[in-house]
């Protein structure tokens, strides 16, 4: 039996995963853990569970009312879908995409979890001359679990930042390009097609795609309050309780469980798995990401003694902590030989390309420039964007889910809408596009509460004003209470 | 229904898509038309078919026998198993890998086929001023389909080597990080797990896995004579006839056809294809391998007007032809905006880095350099390498299959076994691994006739000289007849 557990300890953003834009408002997002209402005093009310636990297995299997192609198989058909699903906004968005110069009046995106802030320090530190190398190693096929090279970068990179008691090895690295091919690779090795992952909510939607389009594996979740009742302590707190209601009720029902997913408190969770013979997938993708200096990182491979090291696999990429979503990096470290080989077998599916491994080598080794000049300038510039945003949500009286780390905030437009309807919220947001402000609106994050927007706050101040215009503009001047 | 056709007409290599190191000694290839036994007289009889045609579906699902992990499912054991089972000799030689200067007695790598030739032309090429550029989009998730400065060169390109009658579109270009990634995608969205592909054989055999590792797809051999017999005019031709019955094989054993996949007569498959509604995916990957001026290359491109245009999908890629298989490209043509969007649903997990696009970008544009440059040299090496190791054969004494395009030529071994059984064959291989050359025996790519080893010639002639003085020196100082 198996699992994913999640870490994203205090803090330190939720979030796992490389986003793909082209999907990221259909799916739902974790929004991390100590989130707090802002302003006016209210309590988040993400409410979950919903009432009808029998829908608590989710994939994309169930378009059958949808139009179907008769060139397709059935998958394909669903893989058709999900392309065309994330269209409306992006598409929109990529038809009139504002720039500074060449469209001044275009839409500005606010859906993509993406740091936009460092995109000058890493075009330059990428372009150095150690970077512009093309040995003949790189040109040719490489061992597919990585080059040996970049692998002993990776055991050292996560050794340090992780703080592990004792070196990693880089015969335990794999890498890939990205973490959802990770996802896709462990999902297919571990899970016999239709059986399902334990996942907590919210959370990361692209995990859907990449365990499902190829696996064939479901999610099962585990809805997490926002409320702080009964042994909470937290809003969003993953209890070993909760893991097991989700557990024995999916196994009721007949689903096989190879997955738990989730927040803090990693020594519990870790237990309980190992008492149900549960793999857990670690997902680290914001270790560095956290900009409030008085929030420490705890990393699964900072612990002494793993409970059960043979079923526990922690990820890790550059997408977030290096602000290069495009560079296409994610690595995966595990003590589990078998699973190690099976997922190698997938690796030339799921290849780094040769200069683009140097590339990645050359930069995890530099541990100065990390550590004296992009993390310092990148915490700095995710501070500012986030005390920019969020001074000026205050200003507009809106409330919103806060914390000191990642790329977002949700924000609480309810008392905005008409009715307390997805159809509402999805009228808001249709306003928010056509004002040329792209956000992504709950209901594609599995929220259940109609009403939530997020916003991406890891972007130039210039763009954060414009965009904030918009929305305030939205608002001061709809002649009625509702906007939507 | 749906069908794979692979292009290799006259004289052009057969074998198809990026070569799995790991893999490619235990899987079958094409070796491609024209091949004739020089020395001896003698005619190539690589036979076929097998006698029981309920043998004819093929995939990696019959492992019962072998030792499974508790770790993993039941596929997660087959690409366990898939790993492991090519380890034997490419761990010798990564133990061991000869090196002119720090391993001059190392093991000679002449199974990876791979273009050793040309790494010093594209090393200069790749860090070219053009080629060091950074800019943010490069760094940001880009438009999964690949980003539109790169879809319209390989429009350009495509149009350009493919004498297309009319300039092909970027909308309809899709990029992966290589053809195996593409096989792996429309295997996926054109196939019901369980279904198959026709293929005619001998084929490059990391299809196999690229179609069944996630997609559970299987293949039907399309078995093809080497002797000329009947209404064959030439070895290994692919009629209509062979893939009518082995089509109909299969779907008397309840096998539900989806592809097939062969060499030249194109519009007449493709004929043949479009009455039983089956796709076509033609994989043109070795199109500017051809290094005798006497050859012209024939892409299903340069028709005027194909039989079925939605069911007809054209690939190729970097890796052979431009002899940077590290650098992971793969792109696939196709009219069909179902099949396009489903696969391009699957795009994210096949990503090619941004920086990546923009070199292949650039290479694709610099008609210059490609025709005046580097093919020119490029065939002269290939061809300069061919007489080498082909002179050196017919010195030897050995006969083997000759053609005049692509890496590599098969060669008869089969007086130096004791009994002509796979185990000889076995043993011979093993005693070429033990005299330091790494070589291909027939049955990893499905010969049926044991005896058959497979050597690239696409290398250095330092090495070729130093590898083949090995073999003379097996040959040469056995004591008896035979060497297994």
């Amino acid at each position: 039996m198996l699992s994913i557990l999640k870490q994203s300890n205090n803090g330190s953003s939720a979030s796992g995963q490389p986003q793909n834009m082209e999907f990221s408002q259909t799916f739902s997002e974790s929004t991390g853990v100590r989130e707090r209402v802002q302003e006016e005093g209210q309590t988040s009310q993400l409410q979950q569970p919903p009432l009808d636990r029998r829908t608590n297995v989710h994939s994309f299997g169930n378009h059958s009312d949808a139009q179907s192609s008769p060139y397709l198989s059935a998958r394909g058909n669903i893989a058709n879908i999900c392309w065309g699903s994330a269209e409306e906004g992006y598409s929109a968005y990529h038809a009139d995409k504002y720039d500074e110069n060449k469209n001044p009046n275009g839409i500005i995106n606010f859906g993509t979890s993406e740091n936009k802030l460092c995109f000058d320090l890493m075009s330059k530190r990428l372009t150095q001359s150690d970077m512009n190398v093309m040995e003949p190693p790189f040109l040719q096929y490489p061992d597919w679990k990585g080059h040996m090279f970049l692998r002993e970068e990776v055991a050292k990179f996560l050794t340090y930042y992780c703080k592990a008691p004792a070196p990693l090895k880089a015969e335990n690295v794999i890498v890939q390009n990205g973490c959802g091919s990770l996802f896709s690779s462990l999902a297919t090795v571990l899970c016999e097609p239709g059986e399902a992952f334990l996942i907590p909510t919210p959370f990361y939607g692209g995990i859907t795609q990449s365990v499902f389009l190829y696996g064939n594996v479901k999610l099962v979740y585990v809805y997490l309050d926002s409320q702080v009742t009964g042994t909470c302590t937290r809003p969003f707190q993953l209890t070993v309780e909760k893991l097991k209601k989700a557990f024995q009720d999916a196994q009721s029902e007949g689903v096989g469980i190879k997955d738990i997913y989730s927040l803090s408190e990693l020594q519990e969770y870790l237990e309980f798995a190992k008492r149900h013979e549960l793999h857990v997938i670690v997902d680290e993708i914001y270790m560095l990401s956290v900009f409030d200096e008085s929030t420490i990182f705890h990393s699964v491979l900072e612990m002494e003694r793993l409970p059960d090291p043979q079923r526990t696999h922690v990820m890790w990429g550059t997408t977030k902590d290096f602000a290069i979503s495009g560079i296409r990096f994610g690595t995966l470290y595990t003590l589990n030989q078998d699973v190690a080989s099976a997922v190698a077998s997938l690796c030339y599916l799921h290849g780094v390309s040769g200069p683009i491994q140097h590339k990645i080598a050359q930069l995890l080794r530099d541990r100065d420039w990390i550590n004296q000049v992009f993390l310092r300038a990148n915490h700095e510039r995710l501070k500012a964007a986030h005390t920019f945003v969020t001074d000026e949500l205050k200003t507009l009286g809106l409330p919103f889910l806060n914390r000191n780390a990642g790329f977002f905030v949700w924000i609480d437009f309810r008392k905005y809408l008409r009715k307390g309807t997805f159809e509402e919220e999805m009228r808001l947001w249709r306003r928010f596009l056509s004002n040329k402000v792209l956000l992504c609106h709950g209901k594609g994050f599995e929220c259940s509460e109609p009403g939530w927007f997020r916003i991406i706050f890891a972007d130039k101040i210039q763009r954060l004003q414009l965009g904030q215009a918009q929305v305030r503009s939205l608002i001061t001047t709809s002649t009625g209470p509702h906007l939507s």
